[in-house]
């Protein structure tokens, strides 16, 4: 086992935009996805914290040299890069980083494992803003779903867009990613309802037991599931008139709701 | 009356980034806000249909030279400047444009009118995400709120991703800007609600006649309405779990669907 770094080396400051590491976390921050490692980039301490709480491995954490988490990094037994202000401000994509990036291993769950569970199951099909999906996810778990089908075609879970609009749901509940959506047609006795504002009213739908697929924001759900689904649209005062995760955090409270009540 | 400019002059491709009115367009984009002229940026031919749909003077129209809506634009009745893809590329600030802007004047509305409309009030305080702020719109009017609050430090109603997010709501819902909190602390019959994680349960809250302020996605409500508000919260299996537009969208449909089932 060799020695843990002396805390002068934990402060040495990184400089190069050409080191490896810091290219790899770029490339996968401008396009949303994994570095090649096949890390998922957290940008915030908040997420950072909700991942050692959810006992996710932080494999390395880039902190600004004039980050307020400096000495709380330098302390922590987690691996740690220090950045120069530039170099941090050239990797990442938000101010709301306050200066703390974490790279995290994060596997997604089968689909039957989620099916199985209980609660309601989320299906993405095509939800193209990562803010949408990531709200989402964030209302899934809070409503007491199994879990999140991110079908193929949508946006990333690992986009850390997706991760921040999570607020951390990503971390713990469980979800399934680059899934084709006829594997959702035979899910056991789970009813298949589609979100979808010319559906039959959300008061008089079943919502026991239930795939709830969400549809991109401009054409909906996509032919595969919408032909076989049941369509359930909130009623409201226009016609499509509730944002993609406006819609499902609706459906989901009240599927919610009526366990609660009953 | 000047005689309308000839389909020769309407084609004529501006390309100089130094023309006044594309330097106060692009400024207003960059910073989130409305034009030198006091008008708003809308960014997408949906907005600018929704926009005629509803009546509001629209002042200008730019459309990018490679846009499929530029024969239609060309057509019509409105203002017209067509830029350089280049120069349009310059000016907008996101790739769902569809090479369309527009400029329309829009008044808010004074507090008291909105006040006195029947449904919820929703105020906004310190709402930072113009995403959010929009998104809130757009659900207010879909539950039927009476319009929409944007406190002093807000995000701008003007700044045209809160009109993007607001998908045309904005538009048609009355809605007042930079409004002191002090000034809801006596609004007539109203109860004034806070959404907070730590508020008393929704289903216990009594939702008729309110103002359900939003607070900001970091720190909630703030003091001055915070002391005299009923905070409410959307059960939910992890305290802080919800995007401040899910809670908003989840306390105005429950006040929507009581009414109903009353």
């Amino acid at each position: 086992m060799p020695a843990a770094p002396s805390e002068t080396a934990r402060r040495a400051v990184l400089t190069s935009s050409a080191n490896p590491l810091i290219k790899s976390v770029r490339r996968a921050v401008r396009r949303g996805g994994l570095t090649d490692a096949g890390l998922v980039v957290l940008e915030s301490p908040h997420l950072l914290d909700e991942a050692v709480a959810a006992k996710i491995p932080v494999e390395m954490t880039l902190v600004s040299e004039r980050s307020k988490h400096l000495e709380d990094a330098v302390r922590s037994k987690l691996p740690l890069r220090v950045l120069s202000e530039k170099l941090f401000a050239e990797v990442a994509s938000t101010e709301s980083t306050q200066g703390v990036l974490a790279l995290v291993r994060l596997d997604p769950a089968p689909l039957d494992a989620i099916l199985a569970r209980p609660g309601p199951v989320v299906a993405l099909d095509a939800v193209q803003d990562p803010g949408n999906a990531g709200t989402i996810v964030r209302s899934a778990e809070a409503f007491g779903a199994a879990g999140v089908v991110f079908l193929k075609g949508c946006a990333s879970p690992f986009n850390p867009k997706t991760m921040r609009a999570s607020a951390g749901s990503l971390l713990r509940l469980p979800f399934a990613a680059n899934i084709p959506p006829r594997l959702l047609l035979d899910s056991g006795d789970r009813t298949l309802l589609a979100a979808d504002a010319s559906g039959g009213p959300l008061p008089e739908a079943n919502l026991k037991n239930i795939v709830l697929a969400i549809g991109s924001e401009a054409h909906g759900v996509g032919p595969v599931l919408r032909q076989a689904a049941q369509a359930v649209s909130v009623p409201t005062r226009h016609v499509e008139s509730l944002n993609a995760a406006a819609a499902a955090t609706v459906i989901l409270y009240e599927a919610a709701r009526r366990t609660e009540v009953r």
